[in-house]
């Protein structure tokens, strides 16, 4: 798509730091290193997030996440993996192209994510869970 | 798996607030809600973590993810949603049985994915991706 930025890297109009690539996605560095290592899987055809991305497509890239989640632990101290999929701006979606983030961990690293945690009662659960339900299709 | 508290909620040993099941998984209400619906998807076998769980069973966990995420979209005042995969302790994994978070988004919610930013020289940048490339199988 015009004026996406991750449709130009995946044209290689633009250049990437490139780990991975095959028919349906590209893997490269994040600019915004949130840890050494950082990596994007991106879908090379354009889908704005995950709620438009065929499901086989999002399925592929979540594979192609695994392995580089499992190369990233190879690698001299790190400890743990996030995947992350931000799926609109106030989820902290900056590119509105599909990519999931692929974040080595390592031990006192400076990453936080701050979960408040919300205390529910039983019925409040419940509510929750159909409302929920009733949207599934 | 014995004293696994994910295998005891899939043995239906313990209730759970349930959103959708299929034979492979099993969607729940997390306990501790980081926003007001805040989802967990189990493989009902039981894998210790993203780097154990065969690669077909991962993806049929992301696309019921990405069924929730759509079902909650429709919820009043959903805005965004993030997947998120802890894997191991020092990435925030609690439970050690495979599960996917989805966490609906709000306007002025107080979940924080705090990134600190590194900078990277392009050397730098082209070191990591070739780390990561050669662990690749």
């Amino acid at each position: 798509m015009r004026d996406c930025l991750f449709c130009t890297i995946v044209n290689k109009e633009i250049p990437c730091y490139s780990v991975y690539e095959d028919d349906q996605c590209l893997a490269f560095l994040d600019i915004s290193q949130a840890t050494l290592g950082h990596t994007l899987v991106v879908c090379k055809e354009h889908y704005p997030s995950l709620l438009e991305i065929p499901a086989p497509l999002l399925a592929h890239l979540m594979k192609v996440a695994q392995k580089i989640a499992q190369a990233q632990m190879q690698r001299k101290g790190v400890k743990g993996i996030n995947i992350l999929n931000n799926c609109q701006k106030v989820a902290g979606q900056a590119i509105m192209h599909f990519h999931l983030h692929v974040i080595p961990r390592f031990t006192n690293d400076d990453l936080k994510f701050d979960f408040q945690k919300h205390s529910l009662s039983p019925e409040e659960f419940l509510e929750l869970a159909s409302e929920i339900k009733k949207s599934l299709v």
